[in-house]
């Protein structure tokens, strides 16, 4: 089930790496792009960077809308995960390629893509040097989600395997997130 | 053993989100600081953003040399890259403080990390704005080396369980780099 995470929490949605599918929305058009380069930047009030590349549709629809969504998947959506990274979603819907299912999100217009573990909501704060010159876009999280099996007292659990995040190596490899370990205190 | 990595692959090195140590050095001060949030923002040639928060001592070495170099740890150094977040480096070296062997990196001041798995040596692109609003640091890669058990022909290898890569989650407590999968080309 998907529970609201408090905004102060969520840089921890993407504190250990993982990649992640970016959704937007502008118009009757949407896209999903795989998108490793995500970060946060600040904890209160959250906000992070991601770097969207000039020739996407993805910016477009970024730059018509001034959000999106980074959307945290995990191990059973590997295959879709190399996927959405290898086609332009211009000419064709990526999610009706992909049999994506989506659902609304609370704020922006972008869409929360079902089977992911996690979800930020971001509006772009605008930054017109740093978009054109590194394609980095600054964004406010407005709204953050987990799956409550994912994520349980703003720590993440990997209940199974197939709920690991994935953390892109390169080429369609990639590593889950494997074991726990605690350093000392 | 070190070996040079291309420049054109030097994002590998930090593609799947590890959390890495920024080494600093100007004058006859030096640091080490503990950082997640670090991305690769270009291929070729190679660029990288780096948080590094306004009242640190790594701040004012790196605002004093214009360099860093970034240091991926691997699971055999969990405690130690959770102590280097933990303190101050202002008033105590803490290359001495946690027993930390360094060697001279090729380009610039500040030190390589013995122990690591792969290393970025980074010239700072002055951004102002960036720097100063977001705490956000570009740079340059100007030279990478990883060892050469743990990145083979451009692709990460783990050959033990304490070669695995961190990924810190929050509070001291990380997950590894996880199982190797590969998408459906």
């Amino acid at each position: 089930m998907r529970v609201s995470v408090p905004l102060r929490r969520a840089y921890k949605l993407i504190n250990h790496g993982p990649t992640t599918l970016i959704t937007s929305a502008a118009g009757d058009r949407r896209n999903v792009m795989t998108a490793a380069w995500v970060m946060a930047v600040d904890f209160d009030p959250a906000k992070i960077v991601a770097v969207v590349a000039a020739d996407t549709f993805t910016r477009k629809l970024i730059e018509a809308s001034g959000a999106f969504v980074v959307n945290v998947p995990t191990a059973k959506m590997l295959d879709t995960v190399y996927a959405a990274g290898q086609v332009s979603g211009e000419d064709e819907d990526k999610f009706t390629a992909l049999a994506l299912a989506t659902s609304p999100a609370s704020i922006v217009g972008a869409p929360l893509l079902e089977g992911c573990a996690a979800w930020l909501e971001c509006k772009v704060v605008p930054e017109p040097h740093m978009q054109e010159r590194y394609d980095l876009f600054v964004a406010d999280v407005v709204a953050a989600w987990a799956d409550d099996a994912s994520f349980v007292g703003g720590v993440w659990r990997f209940p199974s395997d197939e709920d690991r995040t994935l953390h892109h190596l390169s080429g369609g490899v990639f590593v889950t997130s494997g074991d726990v370990v605690k350093a000392k205190p």
